[in-house]
């Protein structure tokens, strides 16, 4: 091949995105599909190692490795994984739609948020509306020879006269616009306030700083964004500060998804050149988006949100800051600051006016993040007496135990199951995932049922529990999750991974093949649960205490309303005690950003709740792993841990 | 002409800077100038009524309007305003001596002050060398899984630890680097930290914040810019904060010169499109040009310098922040902001570190500025009982009385004469200007001396006062300020601006004409010394005191030491007391802006002497408009005002 040839474009078309795009020949095509836009899965990252990233070859050439991720069928038939391919000639694409990412469930869980929205916050207590960001409205005398005090003078005396308001500083971009704002409103202004003064303030004194001027009377134009950023989802809610309420919210797929599935792969991208700032840029780019969805859908104008708080883990929120994620991973598991300043908006790129700061609610450790503090904000975990367990579910699951008085939390890597990760036809939580799961005792055929109502195309994590708990209930598997091979059923079978249950038969699936669950997939949830339970055991047990003496347990995590308690208890996720004690949340960290967007109190509570929580390092606890390793079984080796999961299944009841 | 003979590109030689410009056919002749860097004078700043921006077109046409500024004869050889010409065809211009700014004279001052150097800061007393800018060094232990807090709580801890501080702020940027920098420093580093908390502190405890964090130990680089901006010239010193020592002094004409010589001009400049943004980005370039001098001279690495201390007069300020000038000169004449927050130098264009803040020292109003308050400042009036007279001389004269229980102020506009504006042959004090001047009283002969000892081109401020008074103590003029036609001498004759005095023939000067002075000039003069006396007067009288009260006169201005305090008194300037009460201390506003990086005292004593100040608008003051009627004469009406210069003129006595 000439050098010419190697300068040469190619073109690249994708369906079904039907989006082109131009670029160098030897381009990396999973790289390829996220600059176009192309809606792609990349688990791993684009290390070759999950098989996500697949992708139809339909017209064209490209040099591409065969991993064991892809059959000799497939390759014949034109599959690559798109990261292991760079293409050699015009191309077009298809993605299939176990390879896609779509966005519907994530409307629909929009749809669910929007449902609860104007229910009282009733978990948190005691907190006041009492916004961080204040709208003041000023008459002013105008100058005269007598009184021709400058205009910042004269603005800060209005201040003091109407609102008895005194130390307050003034930012620059204020000073810039005063005199014209000033003269335009007629000495009728609106100022807009912030608390700025509270991370290491120990006077008690709220700091003020003006950070918006305004001709007229603006107070009825007075709103805020609160924004978890999720490894997986990006969720927000546009606020109205003068009211009180929710007015819009939105969610999408966290863009650097494309870069990989966990905090680990993306942590890995950084260490490339420009990766943090790549990976930066991207979230940044679907927060825009949600802004400007969430501004349509609310008819408000950009220039009037004057406030954003935001959660995550630490991961999460460290990339979205830019700063540097190496050490999170690295033993001794640093963070850069679990206490962040506020930043001004738009330096991160968000789309916002000058005057808008953004707050990023503390974190404790690198993996307890901000999100696992505001979940305890959001549901006043630390305003009562009564010992709460506060658990978030994901790949990183993170605990909190504790009540007003002391509060100790740890974080375990429970591996990517619980949102369909390192499952045969595991997907997150889309549009044909399978979601409900019920088995027929007699003939062992299940009824399942998807999310979307539509074929199915894979398990999502749900799913999985659900499915679990059915054939350990039914018999289908054993209590160390092995296959039943002396069943009358077609549905259990040898696979080319080891015995496996067909869920749904390929003529009825979206991907024209058969989904299955396989003794592997049921292995690696049962790992998830197991470290899952085991962090929560360890956790418990290092305080002194049992199971029994939890007096509330709050589930929070990606399942939102669909996680089933009965079945998750089934399997050993939770431990078994009355299931009255359990409450569902869905999103913890937004409603934490939400309530401190709504009262200085919360804003002052969330850095009390980060300092008054210790961190239990778990990823080196022997203890731990003890209770790891007995926690390897459906739903425990020690029954007694269970008994209520135990009598069934030695009864063969069903509970539903 | 066709269309695209007007989008023509022409190309325009200036000499003697030996300099080209390409530019559209059309374009005016001045902007031509200014952006091609040559020196050009424009003291009306481009409307065509100063005559000052006069040159010679060699080669090529121009299409021009003659005002009076040139006569019939000028305009026959070739002479044209650059301001009223646009170009027609690619031009050879050559700008004549007396039209040309020269760095010259600003250099030999700059050598002046450096003399001055070492000098203790004797007029201010009682401040401790404490600069808010601080160097911290700390020695964190590495983190351990037992103690993983995050970095900045590790940081955060360590100052409590080793310098017992709390409550620090951070900023954001600090964060950005925090990782890094921790590691590459070995968990050694260096902290840099600003007071940022005194404007509005009613507390009285200082708001430090960290603006910077460094590897290893660099405490013994660290340092700060103190700068003057004046109308005419821009001054700075680079301060070495570790030592508390100036390392080196820089001084530059205002590139805003070129658009117009005094503050109204500029200020009327604003008003066209984007000219705010203009003279905003020229005097930044003066300063960058400035810095970059220092940084060569002191051979100091930019990113060492930590903070800038900036005073100025109100309007330069205004002008060097980007804040809308136009209500300083629309009565009731206010400004933008006395008190201005710390706003970020790179922000401002200046070439320096991210991390640098910058402070400008406040002001009292429109025409009472940071540089009138930081010369009190520096000077220390405000400390002691002695009743002290403050005067800073320029176009526009301030004024303040009083001692460390009261202060009043007030501003005159003294007209251009004073930096030889407005006078027929007047410069600004650059080479060639006559500085120094004596009279034979028998025969009227004069001897003359120039800045840089080269042939006369002009008459500076200075000079222009040395031979005022020369002339009457000759009995050459009157009190009246009138020539006396009696004398045998040729050097009074009657020009065509009614009678002058020629101080030098033709053959003997730069411009090969006879540089004489007028009545109107002698006119001019004594208007604005009776507008800076009756300013003082009426501010005097105004708190119940007389001039004999005044126990100390510090005279601060653009003079610097070539001011003949004597001769000023002559003609009526300054009150007839002791002359011992007299103190000379050139440029008082860079004094004060020193003095202010040294030490947060006079941080915070700035901020009270602003406050402290109570300010008197003359402008339609009928009182002082009656004392500058009777002040209209050499040296006043009332001859008792001047004893002992009465008494001298009345014996025909001669001083020096």
């Amino acid at each position: 091949m000439t050098k010419a040839a190697i300068d040469k474009k190619r073109k690249v078309h994708f369906d079904p995105d039907n989006v082109d795009i131009i670029v160098a020949q030897g381009e990396n095509l999973l790289q390829a599909a996220i600059d176009a836009g192309a809606h792609i899965n990349a688990s791993c990252g684009g290390a070759g190692v999950c098989g996500t990233c697949k992708v139809l070859i339909k017209e064209g050439k490209v040099k591409s490795t065969r991993t064991e991720k892809l059959s000799a069928e497939e390759y014949k038939h034109g599959f690559r994984q798109a990261c292991q391919s760079s293409i050699i000639t015009d191309l077009t694409v298809s993605i299939p739609v176990e390879s896609r990412l779509e966005t519907a469930v994530l409307a629909r869980e929009g749809k669910e948020m929007a449902a609860g929205v104007q229910q009282p916050e009733t978990l948190a207590t005691g907190w006041r509306f009492n916004p961080p960001l204040s709208k003041l409205f000023v008459e002013l005398p105008p100058p005269t020879l007598e009184d021709n005090t400058s205009d910042l003078s004269r603005v800060l005396r209005g201040l003091k006269q109407q609102y008895n308001l005194d130390n307050i500083s003034v930012d620059f971009g204020v000073i810039k616009k005063l005199a014209k704002v000033l003269r335009d409103g007629d000495w009728k202004v609106t100022i807009t306030t912030l608390m700025t003064g509270t991370e290491t303030q120990s006077d008690g004194e709220p700091r003020l700083t003006m950070i918006n001027i305004e001709p007229g009377d603006t107070r009825g134009k007075y709103y805020s964004l609160a924004f978890d950023i999720g490894t997986t989802g990006v969720r927000a809610q546009l606020l109205d500060l003068k009211r009180g309420r929710v007015l819009a919210q939105g969610v999408d797929y966290n863009g650097q998804i494309s870069y990989g599935a966990d905090v680990i792969t993306r942590i890995a991208y950084c260490q490339k050149r420009g990766g943090l700032q790549r990976l930066q840029k991207t979230v940044v780019t679907t927060m825009n988006g949600i802004i400007k969805e969430l501004l349509t859908q609310a008819e408000v104008e950009m220039e009037d949100i004057g406030y954003v708080v935001v959660a995550g883990n630490t991961t999460m929120l460290q990339l979205f800051l830019g700063l540097e994620p190496k050490y999170l991973r690295l033993t001794p598991y640093t963070p850069v600051a679990n206490f962040m300043p506020l930043v001004r908006a738009n330096y991160l790129g968000l789309e916002l006016g000058e005057h808008v700061y953004l707050y990023a609610l503390p974190s404790v450790a690198s993996y307890v993040g901000a999100d696992i503090v505001s979940g305890i904000l959001g549901t006043g975990v630390h305003q009562r007496k009564k010992l709460t367990l506060y658990v978030d579910i994901g790949t990183n699951g993170e605990i909190v135990i504790g009540n007003s008085d002391w509060m100790v939390t740890a974080s375990c890597s429970a591996g990517p199951a619980f949102e369909g990760g390192g499952i045969k036809h595991g997907t997150i939580a889309t549009d044909g995932a399978i979601e409900q799961f019920d088995i027929n005792p007699s003939n062992f055929e299940p009824t399942i049922s998807t999310i979307g109502d539509t074929k199915p195309k894979g398990i999502c994590g749900s799913g999985l529990i659900n499915i679990v708990a059915g054939l350990l209930e039914a018999g289908v598997i054993s209590q160390n999750g092995k296959f039943n091979t002396d069943l009358h059923t077609k549905r259990v079978r040898e696979g080319s991974d080891g015995y496996e249950y067909v869920l749904s038969w390929a003529p009825e699936t979206q991907i024209s093949k058969d989904i299955v669950i396989t003794e592997v997939d049921i292995d690696n949830l049962i790992r998830a649960k197991a470290a899952m339970y085991a962090g929560c055991q360890t956790l418990i047990k290092s305080v002194g205490l049992t199971g029994n003496n939890l007096e509330q347990v709050i589930i929070a995590g990606a399942f939102g309303s669909s996680l089933d308690i009965e079945k998750s208890i089934t399997i050993g996720l939770f431990p078994d005690i009355p299931r009255d004690r359990f409450i569902y949340i869905g999103n913890g960290s937004l409603l934490g950003a939400r309530l401190t967007c709504f009262s200085t109190d919360m804003l002052d509570e969330g850095e009390k709740v980060a300092r008054m929580m210790t961190n239990f390092e778990l990823s080196e606890n022997t203890t731990f792993m003890n209770n790891y390793i007995a926690a390897l079984f459906l739903p425990h080796t020690n029954a007694d841990e269970f008994p209520s999961v135990s009598k069934r299944l030695a009864t063969g009841e069903k509970v539903n």
